[in-house]
């Protein structure tokens, strides 16, 4: 018998009345009513700047620390953030040193990314959804770049701030680039969002979780390494131009709404998160409470099988 | 003296009043109308397919021969489409046959994109603005690929659909890739477009230039190679995900619009192409008569100081 090939991709977008999908990090919750409203009286229809458009920016800046517009790149996505990224620091320094470390679970795109930057990624396997620093500190050395995304997709851990201020010492030192991934940032449950800042760190952020706007595909990277970040647009230039204008300014509107707005989904998030985290313990299943984001990872022992039979049988969309 | 950095990106998205832009290929008209009506009532957010929304994808299948929605990729622009494709073919076959074949003078992402794919760009010079297929036929054997741009980006020529049947003919018995841009395709003042077909020609296409919607990013491409076009969604799932889903929207708002638009277009870059072109020969200069696109290339003693006074004394935007 042939092998199924199944990849989540083979999920996104999948949409129907009978199918519930705990699939793609996909809110079911609208956006902010602010970001609809422009929608009438929009006209514009131009390139706009490669590097994204001066409101944005100049609005993103006041968010982040020492911050001024230039530090910024308005992406397709934090997948396009990411991409960009690691295909720059490809180009740059040694190009015989390659590697990119990986925590592990990790979210699905980051090998495959490192991979299409012809890079390659080694991986530190985390103890109990955390970093094992140890390890990390052993492997990092012989790697050009680290991708840390925390609040984790999937394991929905939130990694400790002493494990995150070592880190931030250790690839000071080294010279290593950090990405970090920190889409989730607006959704932790236990603690303040801690910033990892550095001279070579990118941080790597997006619209689509904290303001629900997927679709629209507006992510941004941040770096205080403008001289990477005037390579990153060198490149944006050639490979896509300008992220969707009409995106940016939905985006920019979303930067202008109340912090009402992301402390009420966080409170539904945190009731959703309670009951399946319980209702899964209650099913006798091995599973970490989730800290942040909106994700569980229980143990399941054949986790392809249970995949495919949730789709087939039962139309539920998960993945493993 | 510093030699002052000079690349057409440093003019992308200026504007103003008091600047006149010859710079990238930004129709000033706008957009139809029906572009904008979608938007009053517009409510979606979540992901989209990958690959492009359903009903842009059918819609677009009926504009191609023996073609079905599976065939097309939505892409962030034309440029992303030239991206994916040359990423996806430097990854297929033989890894160290990696020469794509680019006519000069080329729209300067090419050569660009080509070496971020980490492929290499060879060159045929073209000859009064159109390929020698001699030198085109000697150095197309040791490629995997080749570009092709008619109308094209920057001369305004349009290639002899004899030149265009021998490509054809040579590229599919080589089983070399090739990736024919077409955006200007609609902008031809002396045939009609001759679309390149062959089992592994990959057509790039845009909504930028003939519905003037450049700033919302919405290309796509066009392939009977399904194997090909698997692979770069598979690959796009990483690095972009969906094009936005309010841009797809308002291209398929596009795609209904009347043949009257673009002719309505069409009449008018044809005024400004007899305007300008008429005027630079009056000048004394030396230029090729435009047959399609919006573009003329003058011949210029010292291109680089050209652009620089354009720009510093005038400023008025122009590329070399």
């Amino acid at each position: 018998m042939a092998t199924r090939e199944l990849s989540p991709s083979m999920f996104i977008g999948l949409d129907g009345d009978d199918i519930i999908s705990f699939g793609s990090g996909q809110p079911d919750l609208p956006p902010p009513k602010e970001v609809y409203e422009i929608l009438p009286e929009y006209r514009d229809f131009k390139y706009g700047l490669i590097q994204g458009q001066t409101n944005l920016r100049e609005a993103l800046s006041k968010q982040y620390p020492n911050s001024n517009a230039d530090n910024f790149v308005i992406t397709n996505g934090a997948s396009e953030a990411l991409d960009l990224t690691l295909r720059t620091i490809a180009r740059m320094g040694n190009k015989n040193k390659n590697k990119v470390l990986v925590p592990r679970p990790y979210y699905y795109s980051y090998p495959n990314c490192v991979r299409f930057a012809d890079m390659e990624p080694v991986f530190t396997d985390l103890v109990k959804g955390r970093i094992d620093f140890d390890d990390f500190e052993k492997k990092v050395k012989d790697c050009k770049a680290v991708i840390i995304n925390s609040p984790s997709n999937p394991t929905g851990r939130v990694e400790s701030v002493e494990t995150l201020k070592k880190i931030e010492k250790l690839t000071c030192d080294l010279g290593v680039y950090v990405l970090s991934d920190e889409v989730y940032k607006d959704l932790i449950y236990v603690r303040e969002n801690y910033l990892i800042e550095g001279p070579h760190v990118v941080t790597i952020n997006s619209f689509s979780k904290t303001y629900a706007m997927c679709g629209f595909r507006v992510g941004y990277l941040w770096s205080l390494d403008q001289e990477l970040v005037n390579k990153i647009i060198a490149i944006k230039t050639h490979t896509s131009m300008n992220t969707n204008i009409l995106g940016q300014e939905m985006a920019y509107a979303a930067t202008k709404v109340s912090r009402d707005f992301i402390d009420n989904q966080l409170k539904i998030w945190r009731e959703r998160r309670d009951l399946i985290y319980n209702g899964l313990l209650n099913l006798g299943l091995d599973l970490w409470e989730p800290e942040g984001a909106f994700y569980v990872l229980p143990k399941v022992k054949n986790p392809r099988d249970f995949v495919l039979d949730m789709f087939d049988k039962y139309k539920v969309i998960t993945y493993f």
